[in-house]
């Protein structure tokens, strides 16, 4: 069951290539199944009733009408959902984001749920259900959250990782300090010292497809969703646990995905759909509009950074210091955790620290969003590098390489870095023609770096050969960036078959064992590595059929290029076989060939990230056009180049409009105002150029292929990037995302410009 | 990848116990979905254009009016099925009963299709397709059909097994003969001959669940398959074959499955679906009427056999022989060898010849139906070892108990048989109260023996333990009768842990290896099987998890009653640790514990059963009603023995509807005149006695847990049992099935009672 994962370099043939994607032709001809395509005879029509207000105590919830409604199967609330969680309160909250439990804590937070014959039936039970609530004390800002006389959401909440222990609840909930060395020692050295506070607005992963699932649950027990998730297994857990079934007795079969991008690592809905069907021992279809998807799923953090770098004129750091407060919504997060410790990754310092905060408002909870809380650390620390470089006359790139990580440096959170990208993106971007073009009136040109983690986590995939020497591989993550592709193409590659041999499908909970959720860009990396070793463990198995095949010892048999070979002289007049001949034969040699494995993968490769960006901003209207962008990045290995580009622009695009447009925008009585699409604007096709991409392969020296993993360092750059892009364009440092037209005016009209 | 298959005598904590039934609460809450209970959006409605003629060429078919129908989407015929299959017969003939090429052999061959918006526009659709038919001479009859002059269906067919080979094509395809001694000796040295011809007619394996499925085929070339069937592995293959995609990129999905008995082994419309789907580029459902699925799918054949036997007054038969015809409808089978093979399997015969012709009719083709054949064979032997018992004056049971066969018997069709349970079945049936019950006037007993070789085959499985010690078993094998109850509680057993842990699925194509039909009784067998070897493999597994929690050697760990335990005194001090500890642990000491076995099931054991019979008969109106009935039957290990006696009863039941009532009636016009469950008489429970049941236990020693398969066997002696008991309570020996009122009339007529 040991397998060796480190990196072999090799001559690939198919890895590397640009094939033809596999859910193409399914996702332009409509024959992909997504969230809400699957249907069941006698299904419901599930719908839920949501608070109207940012926090409330719910006094009573009168049902009885709607129950009495004809056609009403089902109608539910927290009262439908025992707490069984034993004490488990990260669990409880889950269950109480799913169903308010006595209290509404944000605008959209579920209050109850029915289940109707019909869309319609279902619509008029909702207005019949009547919650008298009573209006609480609400607070929606984060840096107002923190204050001393803020309303206190929950009052078990004492902030964690502080000394001496807090005697008083708060919203905030935990402190986390990361770095080393002595920064007061360092401030001290240097000779300039740029501090300033940054602030960006809560945005959502804007997926084109709203939250959707099909449950059913029996009497027995035993029940089945069909789900757009971007972690079915994760999903099986967490319903199971909290509506009390046991985990083999849920079948959860993951849709096609319309985007997830973190948003679906989390049940919000699943848990109540569960429990409607049970209820009404039917079938329950629940499907979220556009704006329950904005009020009641999970956004990022808004945050509120301060930064504070200190330089020598030589440009060595002699000391950075960060404290970001980030917003999670209405229930504990780890976002400013990540938002510290992704802070200074890209930089080799002798004197580091940064402190995250995580903070609790009357929001919705908070959700990953590709490289969760790392873009709004990067706008800050980015940003004061621009003015740090500014201050001591350096240029802001030839500054970052001076301070770039490196194989050996200490990273700020904790690890001494293997071989890393950081130093060579740099020079790649500085080398890049976009850095010499010229450019023109009120246009600006700014760069910023970004790092993510990566994940690896429990794995498993099931490889099995057909008898016609095709291979149908079965793989447990999700794939919502292009997996099936680079999973084909690793399994084809190990075999020494074509791609087109192979097809990947994403197997039910049911057929395979657990796999972590894909976040942390850990598909292509840990299915990756499962997918090798499962192959590795049928070419075993085919040598054994070879051995069989020809009469002589497994001993005498090699796998090499797609075709069992008969070593020694003895055997020159064996011809090799092929997978396919092997296959042909496998009924008479033992059955069906199959290889499985089921892996914790560790060892995931760092990745970095560096942006160019040239923007065009009117200063008449403060409308601000980005004109050029590319983007650099260590893919580790470019499994399927295509795909790794469109992450690169994929998550670009998303940091553009995050920069510059996208925001909740929240009243002063806690309601969200711009639930839709109307009135949360993400970039169009017309609002992007084309975004450029240079592809870097570091080897991941912890992955056979030397896999790191690329989907979310890509968006960890660009709110910083256009921040120095704008800054450089109207001489103003802009301090706050995003930069839209009124907030640039508004920031040209303090500076005076 | 070797295991020992050996049994090995255990106590056995849950097999053998009386669980509940997994599938119940979701069959009779309707949740359970069948074929025809999926959907995919935008999915089309099929339907198919059959021949009204019993042999016809097809001179043309203009489907331009029909293709201009507003809704219409996708008109096909043969031209749009080309022949893939390079030369093989056997999957042209697949193809070609699926939709006539040139010629429509049978009343109700398909010759058309269309997929349409709606079911009225497919149903107009059909209407507008014109085929010009050319009428050809046609041949229903079995005996007809081997005639000289008979019209010869297919002018490729010429008899096989046969010196000198033919000159000329005819209805026969081939000629087996088994069995060994001097036939002719035996009967010179028999005190008594008789020698007596039998009949049986067509019956339908009467599912209640008509065949249906959902296609979809993308222009990529992917599809996938929702439907009811036996064995969605073999409906993969052959479906890939016929219409040229490639085995893995066509995922078959079995629905729950209304039963089968074999009529859902083969594809009769799945190919047509999915090329529809493929013109339409939409999802095709398409479901049959009960008319088609008597005309159009695999009922069994119809036969005219002739049976010697000789023996001495002592009761030792000296030669028995016989000659089976079996009609296999329009395309070749291999019925009459089946039916050849097990005619005298259940006794020990020094000088013993059976003769098998399949012959083609224009009939639909003929399917498996439990037991396939052999209960027309033991209609004519069993009838006739009565016979000649009251010839020599001996009880028939002792008769039978004289000449058994036993352990080390060679058996007429070639093995010599290990040990069995046809002398353990016998006794139980003479010792058994039934057979000392009184009679009264009308009334009349008969017994019967019979015998199944059961099959094993490739079969694959994937056992994954969830981390709440919950277990996911993934299977192949279609449950059709109870195998997800006795595969579970064979999970249990082996993991030493509770049935309600275990939850057994069957995995699509996409997501296990190959796994043969379930079909030869062999879904619990094999899957048994391979469910002890993954499950052995899990507890290896658990065993180096449990010396990783313990940090000791996995030499020193062993795996007891659903625990690690830790050997030597040297680690007194561990405590046990059951699975679900060991499971919970799991993401931290090497990811998810599963266990995988693919193996080709070998060692299947043989089946016999005895089977006691009262019946009544009017001898005015010639109705029979089956009074009493006792099935005893060699269950080699009842894993759950509720199913194990439904399955005797279910097997009785169908017989007793074939031996009574169930016939094809086709006109002079080779048209089928009862094609509906109105005209086409099963038995309802009104119609039946209960059935007693006594199981018998003799292991088979090729399977760990001695399982044999139970399912066929028990259809076998019904025919021959109550031809015995009407014969017995008329005193006219019946040789025709079914023994319908008109017929007893008319035989009581002919004998002048």
């Amino acid at each position: 069951m040991s397998h060796d994962t480190s990196y072999t370099k090799q001559k690939f043939k198919l890895i590397g290539s640009r094939v033809n994607r596999p859910d193409g032709i399914d996702k332009v001809t409509g024959r992909a199944r997504y969230g809400a395509d699957a249907s069941a005879p006698g299904q419901l029509v599930g719908k839920v009733l949501r608070s109207p207000h940012a926090h409330a105590l719910i006094k009573k919830i009168d049902t009885t009408k709607a129950e009495k409604l004809p056609g009403v199967k089902a109608v539910i609330t927290s009262a439908d959902m025992p707490d069984l969680t034993g004490g488990n309160r990260s669990m409880l909250d889950i269950l109480e984001n799913c169903m308010a439990r006595g209290r509404a804590l944000y605008d959209g937070h579920a209050v109850a749920a029915v289940a109707a014959v019909d869309e319609q039936t279902a619509r008029q039970a909702l207005k019949l259900i009547k919650v008298t609530y009573k209006r609480l004390p609400h607070v929606t800002d984060v840096d107002k959250a923190m204050l001393p006389g803020a309303p206190v959401i929950h009052d078990w909440v004492f902030t964690s990782g502080v000394d001496p222990k807090p005697e008083k609840a708060s919203n905030v909930v935990q402190r986390n300090q990361f770095g080393h060395g002595d920064v007061e020692a360092g401030f001290a050295e240097a000779d300039v010292i740029v501090e300033k506070t940054f602030k960006t607005e809560q945005t959502h992963q804007g997926y084109i497809e709203p939250h959707a699932c099909l449950a059913t649950v029996g009497p027995d027990g035993h029940g089945d969703l069909w789900v757009t998730t971007q972690g079915h297994f994760h999903f099986r857990q967490v319903c199971a646990a909290l509506i009390g079934m046991d985990v083999a007795k849920l079948k959860v079969t993951s849709s096609e995905i319309g985007g997830g991008f973190g948003g679906k690592t989390h049940v919000w809905m699943e848990p109540v759909a569960l429990v409607l069907a049970r209820e009404a021992n039917r079938p329950v279809k629940l499907v979220m509009s556009r704006e329950e998807v904005f009020k009641a799923t999970g956004p990022t953090s808004s945050t509120s950074v301060d930064v504070k770098i200190g330089a020598k004129k030589n440009g060595t750091i002699t000391a950075a210091a960060a404290e970001l407060r980030y917003q999670g919504g209405a229930f504990p997060g780890i976002w400013g955790m990540l938002g510290a410790m992704t802070s200074f990754a890209c930089y080799d310092l002798k004197n580091v620290q940064s402190v995250g905060y995580d903070v609790i408002c009357n929001r919705p909870k908070v959700a990953a969003y590709r490289a969760p809380s790392a873009p709004m650390a990067a706008f800050g620390i980015e940003s004061t590098m621009d003015l740090v470089a500014e201050e001591i006359g350096m240029d802001p790139v030839k500054f970052r390489i001076k301070n770039a990580a490196k194989e050996g440096t200490q990273a700020s959170y904790g690890p001494v870095y293997g071989p890393i990208g950081i130093g060579p993106t740099l020079k790649a971007a500085q080398n890049h023609p976009h850095m010499k073009a010229k450019l023109r009136k009120n246009q600006g040109r700014g760069m910023a770096c970004g790092f993510w983690f990566n994940f690896g986590g429990q794995t498993c995939t099931d490889l099995n050969i057909g008898v016609d020497g095709t291979v149908s591989l079965a793989v447990g993550t999700v794939d919502v960036g292009g997996s099936r592709a680079s999973l084909g193409l690793i399994a084809a590659e190990e075999l020494g078959i074509e791609y087109e041999q192979v097809k990947v499908h994403i197997a039910d909970t049911a057929s395979l064992g657990h796999n972590d959720t894909t976040e942390g860009s850990r598909g292509t990396f840990s299915s990756g590595m499962a997918t090798i070793f499962a192959a590795r463990d049928a070419k075993d198995e085919l040598c054994q059929r070879a051995a069989k095949m020809w009469d002589i010892p497994v001993s005498a048999v090699a796998w090499k290029e797609g075709k069992a070979v008969a070593k020694g002289k003895r055997h020159n007049n064996l011809a090799p076989l092929t997978l396919k001949e092997i296959a042909a034969k496998s009924p008479n040699t033992g059955g069906p060939i199959a290889g499985h494995n089921e892996v914790v993968a560790d060892g995931a490769g760092v990745s970095f990230a560096s942006h160019i960006c040239d923007v065009e901003v009117d200063p008449e209207t403060g409308a601000t056009k980005v004109i050029r962008y590319t983007v650099v990045q260590d893919a580790g290995k470019a499994i399927h180049p295509d795909y790794v580009e469109g992450q690169f622009q994929g998550g670009a695009a998303q940091g553009i409009g995050w920069a510059l447009n996208e925001e909740y925008i929240y009243g002063d009585d806690g309601l969200l105002q711009n639930a839709g699409f109307l009135d949360y604007r993400i970039p169009v096709c017309s609002d992007l150029p084309f975004i450029d991409t240079e592809i870097l392969e570091i080897p991941n020296p912890n992955h056979p292929y030397g896999i790191r993993g690329v989907g979310e360092t890509s968006i960890v750059p660009p709110l910083a990037a256009i921040g120095n892009a704008v800054s450089n364009a109207v001489g103003v440092r802009m301090t706050h995302v995003p930069m839209s037209p009124p907030r640039i005016l508004k920031a040209l009209d303090e500076a005076g410009v």
